[in-house]
Protein backbone atom coordinates (compact mmCIF):
# COMPACT_ATOMS: atom_id res chain seq x y z
CA UNK A 1 0.00 0.00 0.00
CA UNK A 2 1.16 3.39 -0.97
CA UNK A 3 1.29 5.80 1.86
CA UNK A 4 0.86 9.36 1.85
CA UNK A 5 3.98 12.45 2.29
CA UNK A 6 1.94 15.54 1.52
CA UNK A 7 -0.85 16.86 4.54
CA UNK A 8 -2.79 19.82 3.81
CA UNK A 9 -4.83 20.76 7.72
CA UNK A 10 -7.88 22.66 6.90
CA UNK A 11 -10.44 24.24 9.66
CA UNK A 12 -13.69 23.84 9.43
CA UNK A 13 -15.75 26.64 8.86
CA UNK A 14 -19.65 27.70 10.24
CA UNK A 15 -20.31 28.37 6.30
CA UNK A 16 -19.73 24.62 5.38
CA UNK A 17 -22.18 22.91 7.76
CA UNK A 18 -25.77 22.31 5.76
CA UNK A 19 -29.22 22.12 7.50
CA UNK A 20 -28.39 18.57 8.17
CA UNK A 21 -25.53 19.93 10.57
CA UNK A 22 -22.74 18.38 9.14
CA UNK A 23 -19.84 19.67 6.33
CA UNK A 24 -21.92 19.86 2.92
CA UNK A 25 -20.96 16.66 0.40
CA UNK A 26 -19.86 19.80 -2.16
CA UNK A 27 -17.57 21.32 0.46
CA UNK A 28 -15.26 18.20 0.10
CA UNK A 29 -14.54 18.82 -3.01
CA UNK A 30 -13.25 22.46 -2.17
CA UNK A 31 -11.47 20.72 1.37
CA UNK A 32 -9.59 18.26 -1.85
CA UNK A 33 -9.24 21.45 -3.98
CA UNK A 34 -7.23 23.15 -1.61
CA UNK A 35 -4.85 20.42 -1.23
CA UNK A 36 -4.24 19.44 -4.39
CA UNK A 37 -3.20 23.30 -4.76
CA UNK A 38 -1.23 23.06 -1.78
CA UNK A 39 0.59 19.63 -3.11
CA UNK A 40 1.35 21.22 -6.55
CA UNK A 41 2.50 24.69 -5.22
CA UNK A 42 4.75 22.83 -2.76
CA UNK A 43 5.85 20.29 -5.22
CA UNK A 44 5.87 22.25 -8.63
CA UNK A 45 7.27 25.48 -7.20
CA UNK A 46 4.99 27.45 -8.56
CA UNK A 47 4.22 30.60 -7.21
CA UNK A 48 0.47 31.00 -8.67
CA UNK A 49 -2.03 28.39 -8.84
CA UNK A 50 -4.43 29.82 -11.35
CA UNK A 51 -1.46 29.96 -13.88
CA UNK A 52 -0.90 26.54 -13.93
CA UNK A 53 -2.38 24.71 -17.21
CA UNK A 54 -4.47 22.08 -15.24
CA UNK A 55 -7.57 21.54 -15.82
CA UNK A 56 -10.09 19.11 -13.33
CA UNK A 57 -11.35 16.08 -15.61
CA UNK A 58 -13.03 13.74 -12.78
CA UNK A 59 -13.29 13.35 -9.14
CA UNK A 60 -14.37 9.92 -6.85
CA UNK A 61 -15.78 10.69 -4.06
CA UNK A 62 -16.38 8.33 -1.57
CA UNK A 63 -17.87 9.52 1.41
CA UNK A 64 -17.22 7.64 5.13
CA UNK A 65 -18.07 9.69 8.19
CA UNK A 66 -19.80 13.27 8.60
CA UNK A 67 -17.86 15.82 9.55
CA UNK A 68 -18.74 18.71 12.11
CA UNK A 69 -18.35 22.12 13.15
CA UNK A 70 -14.91 22.69 15.08
CA UNK A 71 -13.30 19.12 13.80
CA UNK A 72 -9.88 19.63 13.00
CA UNK A 73 -9.39 18.18 9.11
CA UNK A 74 -6.52 17.00 7.59
CA UNK A 75 -6.22 16.32 3.74
CA UNK A 76 -3.47 13.56 2.37
CA UNK A 77 -2.65 14.12 -0.55
CA UNK A 78 -0.43 12.38 -3.02
CA UNK A 79 -0.19 11.64 -6.78
CA UNK A 80 -0.41 7.97 -7.90
CA UNK A 81 0.39 8.44 -11.77
CA UNK A 82 1.56 10.30 -14.24
CA UNK A 83 -0.23 9.63 -18.06
CA UNK A 84 0.94 11.17 -21.44
CA UNK A 85 -1.08 14.42 -20.39
CA UNK A 86 -2.86 13.22 -17.54
CA UNK A 87 -2.01 12.95 -13.11
CA UNK A 88 -4.12 11.12 -11.26
CA UNK A 89 -4.59 11.47 -7.60
CA UNK A 90 -5.77 10.31 -4.66
CA UNK A 91 -6.64 11.75 -1.10
CA UNK A 92 -8.05 10.85 2.20
CA UNK A 93 -9.29 13.17 4.47
CA UNK A 94 -8.90 12.83 8.32
CA UNK A 95 -11.71 14.46 10.49
CA UNK A 96 -10.86 14.45 14.50
CA UNK A 97 -8.60 11.55 13.75
CA UNK A 98 -11.07 9.43 11.78
CA UNK A 99 -11.46 8.60 7.92
CA UNK A 100 -14.17 11.01 6.92
CA UNK A 101 -13.92 10.16 2.66
CA UNK A 102 -11.48 9.31 0.16
CA UNK A 103 -11.24 10.40 -3.35
CA UNK A 104 -9.59 9.98 -6.31
CA UNK A 105 -8.99 12.79 -9.16
CA UNK A 106 -7.67 12.71 -12.49
CA UNK A 107 -6.41 16.24 -13.82
CA UNK A 108 -5.39 17.08 -17.42
CA UNK A 109 -2.51 18.95 -18.74
CA UNK A 110 -4.12 21.77 -20.50
CA UNK A 111 -2.59 24.25 -22.49
CA UNK A 112 -5.15 27.04 -22.50
CA UNK A 113 -3.80 29.29 -25.04
CA UNK A 114 -4.73 26.64 -27.84
CA UNK A 115 -7.61 24.75 -26.29
CA UNK A 116 -6.54 21.24 -26.33
CA UNK A 117 -4.87 19.12 -23.82
CA UNK A 118 -0.54 19.29 -23.95
CA UNK A 119 2.01 16.62 -22.63
CA UNK A 120 2.81 16.83 -18.85
CA UNK A 121 6.08 18.85 -18.60
CA UNK A 122 8.91 16.66 -18.04
CA UNK A 123 10.33 18.71 -14.94
CA UNK A 124 6.72 18.00 -13.49
CA UNK A 125 7.19 14.50 -13.84
CA UNK A 126 10.85 14.98 -12.50
CA UNK A 127 9.50 16.61 -9.17
CA UNK A 128 6.85 15.01 -8.24
CA UNK A 129 8.30 11.35 -8.69
CA UNK A 130 10.82 13.01 -6.47
CA UNK A 131 8.44 14.43 -4.04
CA UNK A 132 6.60 10.67 -3.87
CA UNK A 133 9.99 9.30 -3.99
CA UNK A 134 9.04 6.30 -6.38
CA UNK A 135 8.37 5.91 -10.12
CA UNK A 136 4.61 7.20 -11.66
CA UNK A 137 4.41 5.46 -14.68
CA UNK A 138 0.94 4.87 -15.58
CA UNK A 139 0.68 1.20 -14.06
CA UNK A 140 -1.59 -0.62 -16.71
CA UNK A 141 -3.37 1.01 -19.47
CA UNK A 142 -7.39 1.39 -18.92
CA UNK A 143 -8.91 2.32 -22.07
CA UNK A 144 -9.24 5.53 -20.78
CA UNK A 145 -7.08 7.71 -23.25
CA UNK A 146 -6.44 11.02 -21.61
CA UNK B 1 -29.84 3.77 -23.47
CA UNK B 2 -31.82 5.12 -20.60
CA UNK B 3 -33.07 8.82 -21.04
CA UNK B 4 -33.95 11.21 -18.51
CA UNK B 5 -37.76 12.08 -17.10
CA UNK B 6 -36.30 15.21 -14.76
CA UNK B 7 -34.78 18.12 -15.64
CA UNK B 8 -33.77 21.16 -12.93
CA UNK B 9 -32.95 24.16 -14.30
CA UNK B 10 -30.22 26.46 -12.52
CA UNK B 11 -28.99 29.46 -12.85
CA UNK B 12 -25.42 30.44 -12.39
CA UNK B 13 -24.38 32.78 -10.15
CA UNK B 14 -21.42 35.52 -10.22
CA UNK B 15 -20.23 33.52 -6.44
CA UNK B 16 -20.35 29.91 -8.56
CA UNK B 17 -17.16 31.47 -10.59
CA UNK B 18 -13.72 31.05 -9.57
CA UNK B 19 -10.35 32.59 -10.28
CA UNK B 20 -9.82 30.67 -13.76
CA UNK B 21 -13.34 32.42 -14.36
CA UNK B 22 -15.34 28.93 -15.26
CA UNK B 23 -18.09 27.75 -12.45
CA UNK B 24 -15.89 25.95 -9.47
CA UNK B 25 -15.86 22.31 -9.65
CA UNK B 26 -17.24 21.84 -5.85
CA UNK B 27 -19.89 23.78 -7.61
CA UNK B 28 -21.14 21.40 -9.99
CA UNK B 29 -21.60 18.77 -6.55
CA UNK B 30 -23.87 21.93 -5.89
CA UNK B 31 -26.00 22.05 -9.36
CA UNK B 32 -26.19 17.91 -8.52
CA UNK B 33 -27.43 18.24 -5.11
CA UNK B 34 -30.06 20.90 -6.13
CA UNK B 35 -31.50 18.38 -8.76
CA UNK B 36 -30.99 15.85 -6.44
CA UNK B 37 -32.99 17.85 -3.71
CA UNK B 38 -36.20 18.76 -6.50
CA UNK B 39 -35.90 14.70 -7.74
CA UNK B 40 -36.98 13.59 -5.00
CA UNK B 41 -39.35 16.17 -3.54
CA UNK B 42 -41.24 15.83 -7.02
CA UNK B 43 -41.50 12.32 -6.62
CA UNK B 44 -41.64 11.53 -2.97
CA UNK B 45 -44.28 14.54 -2.34
CA UNK B 46 -42.23 15.39 1.19
CA UNK B 47 -42.31 18.52 2.00
CA UNK B 48 -38.67 18.78 3.76
CA UNK B 49 -35.55 17.36 2.24
CA UNK B 50 -34.04 18.23 5.57
CA UNK B 51 -36.03 15.44 7.03
CA UNK B 52 -35.61 12.53 4.67
CA UNK B 53 -33.51 9.84 5.76
CA UNK B 54 -31.04 10.16 3.44
CA UNK B 55 -27.09 10.23 3.14
CA UNK B 56 -24.86 10.84 0.36
CA UNK B 57 -22.41 7.84 -0.18
CA UNK B 58 -20.67 8.38 -2.95
CA UNK B 59 -20.20 10.84 -6.10
CA UNK B 60 -18.73 10.22 -9.33
CA UNK B 61 -18.17 13.33 -11.50
CA UNK B 62 -16.47 13.66 -14.69
CA UNK B 63 -16.08 17.29 -16.14
CA UNK B 64 -16.46 17.52 -19.74
CA UNK B 65 -17.04 21.51 -20.45
CA UNK B 66 -16.25 24.77 -18.48
CA UNK B 67 -19.73 26.15 -17.84
CA UNK B 68 -19.17 29.97 -18.12
CA UNK B 69 -21.49 33.14 -16.67
CA UNK B 70 -24.59 33.69 -18.01
CA UNK B 71 -24.72 30.65 -20.04
CA UNK B 72 -28.52 28.56 -18.53
CA UNK B 73 -27.80 25.42 -16.69
CA UNK B 74 -30.39 22.27 -16.74
CA UNK B 75 -29.47 19.08 -14.87
CA UNK B 76 -30.75 15.76 -15.98
CA UNK B 77 -31.60 13.64 -13.13
CA UNK B 78 -33.08 9.76 -13.24
CA UNK B 79 -32.63 6.96 -10.31
CA UNK B 80 -30.80 3.92 -11.38
CA UNK B 81 -31.55 1.68 -9.66
CA UNK B 82 -33.02 0.73 -5.87
CA UNK B 83 -30.95 -1.84 -3.32
CA UNK B 84 -32.04 -2.88 -0.40
CA UNK B 85 -31.14 0.48 1.46
CA UNK B 86 -29.41 2.44 -1.73
CA UNK B 87 -30.50 4.35 -4.29
CA UNK B 88 -28.27 5.20 -7.54
CA UNK B 89 -28.87 8.12 -9.33
CA UNK B 90 -27.12 9.53 -12.37
CA UNK B 91 -27.07 12.83 -13.67
CA UNK B 92 -26.31 15.22 -16.66
CA UNK B 93 -25.56 18.60 -16.40
CA UNK B 94 -25.99 20.56 -19.51
CA UNK B 95 -24.97 24.56 -20.32
CA UNK B 96 -25.94 26.28 -23.27
CA UNK B 97 -27.02 22.92 -24.29
CA UNK B 98 -23.74 21.47 -24.38
CA UNK B 99 -23.30 18.85 -21.70
CA UNK B 100 -20.73 20.14 -19.09
CA UNK B 101 -20.73 17.10 -16.61
CA UNK B 102 -21.89 13.28 -16.43
CA UNK B 103 -22.32 12.04 -12.83
CA UNK B 104 -23.78 9.18 -10.79
CA UNK B 105 -24.15 8.67 -7.28
CA UNK B 106 -25.49 6.85 -4.48
CA UNK B 107 -27.23 7.61 -1.51
CA UNK B 108 -28.20 5.53 1.46
CA UNK B 109 -31.30 5.71 2.93
CA UNK B 110 -30.17 5.91 6.80
CA UNK B 111 -32.06 5.83 10.36
CA UNK B 112 -30.49 9.02 12.04
CA UNK B 113 -31.86 7.92 15.29
CA UNK B 114 -31.01 4.43 15.15
CA UNK B 115 -27.65 6.03 13.41
CA UNK B 116 -27.58 2.99 10.85
CA UNK B 117 -28.49 2.16 7.48
CA UNK B 118 -32.22 1.49 7.13
CA UNK B 119 -34.35 -0.41 4.15
CA UNK B 120 -35.22 1.85 1.36
CA UNK B 121 -39.08 2.22 1.92
CA UNK B 122 -41.54 0.12 -0.49
CA UNK B 123 -43.69 3.68 -0.82
CA UNK B 124 -40.02 5.10 -1.89
CA UNK B 125 -40.10 1.92 -4.05
CA UNK B 126 -43.38 2.42 -5.99
CA UNK B 127 -42.97 5.72 -6.67
CA UNK B 128 -39.66 6.08 -8.22
CA UNK B 129 -40.32 3.49 -10.41
CA UNK B 130 -43.69 5.23 -10.98
CA UNK B 131 -41.41 8.68 -12.25
CA UNK B 132 -39.05 6.45 -14.00
CA UNK B 133 -41.51 4.21 -15.91
CA UNK B 134 -39.37 1.19 -15.52
CA UNK B 135 -38.42 -1.25 -12.88
CA UNK B 136 -35.89 -0.45 -10.40
CA UNK B 137 -34.32 -3.69 -9.54
CA UNK B 138 -30.43 -3.36 -8.82
CA UNK B 139 -29.24 -4.63 -12.33
CA UNK B 140 -26.71 -7.10 -10.90
CA UNK B 141 -24.98 -7.45 -7.77
CA UNK B 142 -21.26 -5.92 -8.20
CA UNK B 143 -19.60 -7.25 -4.89
CA UNK B 144 -20.68 -3.29 -3.22
CA UNK B 145 -22.86 -3.78 -0.42
CA UNK B 146 -24.76 -1.01 0.74
CA UNK C 1 -40.45 57.48 -1.62
CA UNK C 2 -38.15 56.18 -4.55
CA UNK C 3 -39.60 52.93 -6.12
CA UNK C 4 -37.64 49.96 -7.74
CA UNK C 5 -37.81 49.38 -11.63
CA UNK C 6 -35.34 46.52 -11.67
CA UNK C 7 -36.49 42.96 -10.35
CA UNK C 8 -33.90 40.22 -9.74
CA UNK C 9 -35.80 36.41 -9.28
CA UNK C 10 -33.04 34.10 -7.68
CA UNK C 11 -33.71 30.75 -6.76
CA UNK C 12 -32.29 29.39 -3.13
CA UNK C 13 -30.14 26.31 -3.05
CA UNK C 14 -29.72 23.96 -0.34
CA UNK C 15 -26.21 24.78 -0.52
CA UNK C 16 -27.31 27.96 0.69
CA UNK C 17 -28.63 27.53 3.65
CA UNK C 18 -26.76 26.61 7.04
CA UNK C 19 -27.18 25.05 10.24
CA UNK C 20 -29.83 27.22 11.58
CA UNK C 21 -32.00 25.98 9.11
CA UNK C 22 -32.22 29.71 7.34
CA UNK C 23 -30.06 31.02 4.33
CA UNK C 24 -26.82 32.06 5.94
CA UNK C 25 -26.11 35.86 5.99
CA UNK C 26 -23.04 35.59 3.70
CA UNK C 27 -25.80 33.83 1.16
CA UNK C 28 -27.40 37.52 1.25
CA UNK C 29 -24.20 39.52 0.29
CA UNK C 30 -24.04 37.15 -2.89
CA UNK C 31 -27.92 37.41 -3.80
CA UNK C 32 -27.10 41.07 -3.69
CA UNK C 33 -24.38 40.75 -5.87
CA UNK C 34 -25.91 38.69 -8.75
CA UNK C 35 -29.03 41.15 -8.88
CA UNK C 36 -25.97 44.54 -8.68
CA UNK C 37 -24.32 42.40 -11.83
CA UNK C 38 -27.92 42.41 -13.56
CA UNK C 39 -28.86 45.78 -13.22
CA UNK C 40 -25.64 46.62 -14.69
CA UNK C 41 -25.65 44.45 -17.70
CA UNK C 42 -28.80 45.01 -18.62
CA UNK C 43 -28.01 48.81 -18.09
CA UNK C 44 -24.48 49.16 -19.00
CA UNK C 45 -25.42 46.52 -21.81
CA UNK C 46 -21.78 45.04 -21.12
CA UNK C 47 -20.98 41.72 -22.54
CA UNK C 48 -18.87 40.65 -19.71
CA UNK C 49 -18.97 41.31 -15.40
CA UNK C 50 -15.42 40.99 -14.79
CA UNK C 51 -14.23 43.39 -17.27
CA UNK C 52 -16.25 46.35 -15.64
CA UNK C 53 -14.05 48.93 -13.40
CA UNK C 54 -15.71 48.25 -10.46
CA UNK C 55 -14.96 47.61 -6.94
CA UNK C 56 -17.58 47.17 -4.35
CA UNK C 57 -16.41 50.14 -1.02
CA UNK C 58 -19.07 49.00 1.01
CA UNK C 59 -22.22 47.34 2.36
CA UNK C 60 -25.14 48.34 5.00
CA UNK C 61 -27.18 44.69 5.13
CA UNK C 62 -30.43 44.88 7.43
CA UNK C 63 -31.64 41.51 8.30
CA UNK C 64 -35.49 41.41 8.36
CA UNK C 65 -36.58 38.18 8.37
CA UNK C 66 -35.01 34.73 7.91
CA UNK C 67 -35.43 32.86 4.26
CA UNK C 68 -36.44 29.02 4.11
CA UNK C 69 -35.64 26.66 1.26
CA UNK C 70 -37.89 26.70 -1.18
CA UNK C 71 -38.84 30.35 -0.96
CA UNK C 72 -38.79 32.09 -4.44
CA UNK C 73 -36.69 35.69 -3.88
CA UNK C 74 -36.71 38.32 -5.67
CA UNK C 75 -34.03 41.38 -5.03
CA UNK C 76 -35.20 44.77 -5.93
CA UNK C 77 -32.64 46.98 -6.90
CA UNK C 78 -31.87 50.77 -7.63
CA UNK C 79 -29.10 53.35 -8.16
CA UNK C 80 -29.58 56.00 -5.71
CA UNK C 81 -27.37 58.61 -6.73
CA UNK C 82 -23.50 59.35 -8.76
CA UNK C 83 -20.70 60.91 -7.21
CA UNK C 84 -17.29 61.81 -9.25
CA UNK C 85 -16.31 58.25 -8.82
CA UNK C 86 -19.29 56.12 -6.70
CA UNK C 87 -22.36 54.65 -7.58
CA UNK C 88 -24.53 54.12 -4.90
CA UNK C 89 -27.23 51.20 -4.73
CA UNK C 90 -29.78 50.04 -2.77
CA UNK C 91 -31.77 47.16 -2.53
CA UNK C 92 -34.70 45.10 -0.76
CA UNK C 93 -34.74 41.67 -0.73
CA UNK C 94 -38.41 39.69 -0.77
CA UNK C 95 -38.46 36.00 0.56
CA UNK C 96 -42.01 34.72 -0.55
CA UNK C 97 -43.75 38.01 -0.86
CA UNK C 98 -42.42 39.41 2.45
CA UNK C 99 -39.17 41.53 3.21
CA UNK C 100 -36.09 39.43 4.09
CA UNK C 101 -33.60 42.11 4.19
CA UNK C 102 -32.51 45.88 3.08
CA UNK C 103 -29.09 46.95 1.94
CA UNK C 104 -27.46 49.82 0.35
CA UNK C 105 -23.95 49.47 -1.20
CA UNK C 106 -21.27 51.52 -2.48
CA UNK C 107 -19.52 50.67 -5.70
CA UNK C 108 -16.05 52.57 -6.95
CA UNK C 109 -15.69 53.35 -10.74
CA UNK C 110 -11.28 51.63 -10.72
CA UNK C 111 -8.87 51.77 -13.67
CA UNK C 112 -7.18 48.22 -12.87
CA UNK C 113 -4.24 49.38 -14.86
CA UNK C 114 -3.73 52.75 -12.65
CA UNK C 115 -4.65 51.15 -9.50
CA UNK C 116 -6.52 54.53 -8.64
CA UNK C 117 -10.22 55.29 -8.84
CA UNK C 118 -11.64 56.78 -12.25
CA UNK C 119 -14.13 59.12 -12.87
CA UNK C 120 -17.56 57.88 -13.81
CA UNK C 121 -18.18 57.08 -17.62
CA UNK C 122 -20.54 59.88 -18.68
CA UNK C 123 -22.32 57.33 -20.84
CA UNK C 124 -22.74 55.14 -17.88
CA UNK C 125 -24.41 58.33 -15.77
CA UNK C 126 -26.55 58.80 -19.02
CA UNK C 127 -27.88 55.36 -19.05
CA UNK C 128 -28.35 55.00 -15.44
CA UNK C 129 -30.29 57.95 -15.23
CA UNK C 130 -32.21 56.86 -18.32
CA UNK C 131 -33.12 53.19 -16.13
CA UNK C 132 -34.13 55.17 -13.19
CA UNK C 133 -36.33 58.04 -15.06
CA UNK C 134 -34.77 60.21 -12.26
CA UNK C 135 -31.47 62.81 -12.18
CA UNK C 136 -28.97 61.12 -9.88
CA UNK C 137 -26.90 63.30 -8.82
CA UNK C 138 -25.77 63.16 -5.40
CA UNK C 139 -28.27 64.67 -2.30
CA UNK C 140 -26.50 66.32 -0.23
CA UNK C 141 -22.37 66.46 0.81
CA UNK C 142 -21.76 63.89 3.25
CA UNK C 143 -18.23 63.80 4.12
CA UNK C 144 -17.52 60.60 2.83
CA UNK C 145 -15.76 61.22 -0.69
CA UNK C 146 -14.99 58.35 -2.88
CA UNK D 1 -9.25 54.35 20.77
CA UNK D 2 -10.52 50.66 22.43
CA UNK D 3 -8.29 47.92 20.42
CA UNK D 4 -9.20 44.51 20.23
CA UNK D 5 -8.44 41.12 22.61
CA UNK D 6 -9.40 38.75 20.30
CA UNK D 7 -7.86 37.42 17.11
CA UNK D 8 -9.15 34.58 14.85
CA UNK D 9 -6.44 33.74 12.05
CA UNK D 10 -8.03 31.91 8.89
CA UNK D 11 -6.85 30.76 5.82
CA UNK D 12 -8.09 31.86 2.27
CA UNK D 13 -9.32 28.85 0.12
CA UNK D 14 -9.04 28.93 -3.39
CA UNK D 15 -12.78 28.57 -3.42
CA UNK D 16 -12.95 32.03 -1.53
CA UNK D 17 -11.45 33.37 -4.52
CA UNK D 18 -13.51 34.76 -7.52
CA UNK D 19 -13.32 35.54 -11.29
CA UNK D 20 -11.79 39.11 -10.59
CA UNK D 21 -8.95 37.21 -8.44
CA UNK D 22 -9.88 38.45 -4.76
CA UNK D 23 -11.18 36.97 -2.44
CA UNK D 24 -15.25 37.71 -2.97
CA UNK D 25 -16.85 40.26 -1.22
CA UNK D 26 -19.66 37.51 0.37
CA UNK D 27 -16.44 35.75 1.55
CA UNK D 28 -15.64 38.43 4.12
CA UNK D 29 -19.34 37.78 5.60
CA UNK D 30 -18.10 34.18 6.46
CA UNK D 31 -14.71 35.41 7.88
CA UNK D 32 -16.35 37.15 10.01
CA UNK D 33 -18.96 34.71 10.74
CA UNK D 34 -15.76 32.68 12.24
CA UNK D 35 -14.66 34.96 13.96
CA UNK D 36 -17.71 36.22 15.62
CA UNK D 37 -18.34 32.67 16.40
CA UNK D 38 -14.73 31.67 18.10
CA UNK D 39 -15.55 34.94 20.12
CA UNK D 40 -18.63 33.56 21.39
CA UNK D 41 -17.39 29.93 21.79
CA UNK D 42 -14.53 31.30 23.60
CA UNK D 43 -16.02 33.93 25.64
CA UNK D 44 -19.06 32.37 26.54
CA UNK D 45 -17.63 28.81 27.10
CA UNK D 46 -20.61 27.23 24.95
CA UNK D 47 -20.02 24.28 23.45
CA UNK D 48 -21.98 24.41 20.03
CA UNK D 49 -22.71 27.59 18.37
CA UNK D 50 -26.14 26.89 16.33
CA UNK D 51 -27.52 26.67 20.26
CA UNK D 52 -26.96 30.21 20.96
CA UNK D 53 -30.14 32.00 21.22
CA UNK D 54 -28.42 34.96 18.73
CA UNK D 55 -29.76 36.28 15.16
CA UNK D 56 -27.32 38.45 12.96
CA UNK D 57 -29.35 41.94 12.82
CA UNK D 58 -27.08 44.24 10.61
CA UNK D 59 -23.54 44.29 8.96
CA UNK D 60 -21.69 47.19 7.86
CA UNK D 61 -18.73 46.28 6.29
CA UNK D 62 -16.15 48.55 4.36
CA UNK D 63 -13.78 47.15 2.02
CA UNK D 64 -10.37 48.36 2.33
CA UNK D 65 -7.99 46.76 0.31
CA UNK D 66 -8.36 43.00 -2.14
CA UNK D 67 -6.97 39.83 -0.56
CA UNK D 68 -5.39 36.93 -2.60
CA UNK D 69 -5.23 34.28 -2.52
CA UNK D 70 -2.25 32.84 -0.24
CA UNK D 71 -2.38 35.78 2.16
CA UNK D 72 -2.36 34.86 5.83
CA UNK D 73 -5.24 36.24 7.49
CA UNK D 74 -6.35 37.61 10.98
CA UNK D 75 -9.57 38.84 12.28
CA UNK D 76 -9.47 41.24 15.09
CA UNK D 77 -12.96 41.24 16.67
CA UNK D 78 -14.34 42.94 19.95
CA UNK D 79 -18.14 43.49 21.45
CA UNK D 80 -18.32 47.72 21.56
CA UNK D 81 -21.66 47.69 24.28
CA UNK D 82 -24.93 45.51 25.23
CA UNK D 83 -28.10 46.41 24.82
CA UNK D 84 -31.16 45.06 26.37
CA UNK D 85 -31.22 42.56 23.42
CA UNK D 86 -28.87 43.30 21.23
CA UNK D 87 -24.98 42.85 21.22
CA UNK D 88 -22.71 45.13 19.42
CA UNK D 89 -19.89 43.71 17.95
CA UNK D 90 -16.88 45.09 15.46
CA UNK D 91 -14.15 43.93 13.56
CA UNK D 92 -10.65 44.63 11.56
CA UNK D 93 -10.14 42.12 9.51
CA UNK D 94 -6.45 42.34 8.37
CA UNK D 95 -4.33 40.50 5.28
CA UNK D 96 -1.09 40.17 5.15
CA UNK D 97 -0.51 42.55 7.67
CA UNK D 98 -2.68 44.94 6.12
CA UNK D 99 -6.20 46.41 6.86
CA UNK D 100 -8.47 44.75 4.28
CA UNK D 101 -11.79 45.41 5.53
CA UNK D 102 -13.71 47.09 8.82
CA UNK D 103 -17.14 45.77 10.25
CA UNK D 104 -19.37 46.08 12.56
CA UNK D 105 -22.51 44.04 13.36
CA UNK D 106 -25.36 44.20 15.68
CA UNK D 107 -26.81 40.86 16.96
CA UNK D 108 -29.79 39.93 18.67
CA UNK D 109 -30.51 37.55 21.67
CA UNK D 110 -33.53 35.61 20.39
CA UNK D 111 -35.74 32.91 21.89
CA UNK D 112 -36.29 30.57 19.33
CA UNK D 113 -38.97 28.89 20.87
CA UNK D 114 -41.24 32.36 21.88
CA UNK D 115 -39.83 33.60 18.33
CA UNK D 116 -39.24 37.10 19.62
CA UNK D 117 -36.14 38.71 21.64
CA UNK D 118 -35.38 37.79 24.62
CA UNK D 119 -32.38 39.52 26.71
CA UNK D 120 -29.10 39.22 27.14
CA UNK D 121 -28.62 36.66 29.99
CA UNK D 122 -26.49 38.83 32.47
CA UNK D 123 -24.34 35.53 32.78
CA UNK D 124 -23.47 36.67 28.98
CA UNK D 125 -22.80 40.51 30.11
CA UNK D 126 -20.49 39.66 32.82
CA UNK D 127 -18.07 37.34 30.66
CA UNK D 128 -18.40 39.49 27.65
CA UNK D 129 -17.38 42.67 30.24
CA UNK D 130 -14.81 40.53 31.79
CA UNK D 131 -13.10 39.46 28.33
CA UNK D 132 -13.22 43.06 27.25
CA UNK D 133 -11.47 44.26 30.72
CA UNK D 134 -13.72 47.03 30.34
CA UNK D 135 -17.98 48.35 30.71
CA UNK D 136 -19.90 47.25 28.08
CA UNK D 137 -22.97 49.69 29.00
CA UNK D 138 -24.14 51.28 25.62
CA UNK D 139 -22.84 54.78 25.24
CA UNK D 140 -25.79 57.11 24.36
CA UNK D 141 -29.08 55.74 22.88
CA UNK D 142 -29.29 56.29 19.26
CA UNK D 143 -33.12 55.83 18.42
CA UNK D 144 -32.26 52.12 16.79
CA UNK D 145 -34.19 50.00 19.49
CA UNK D 146 -33.63 46.51 19.38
Amino acid sequence: MTDFRHRTPLEVRFRDIDAFGHVNNAVFSSYLEQARIRYLLDALEQPRFERLPLILARVELDYRAPILFGEPIEVLTRVDWIGRSSIAMSHELLAAGHLAAQASTVLVTYDYDRAKPMPVPDDWRRRLAQVEGRSLERPVPTGVTT
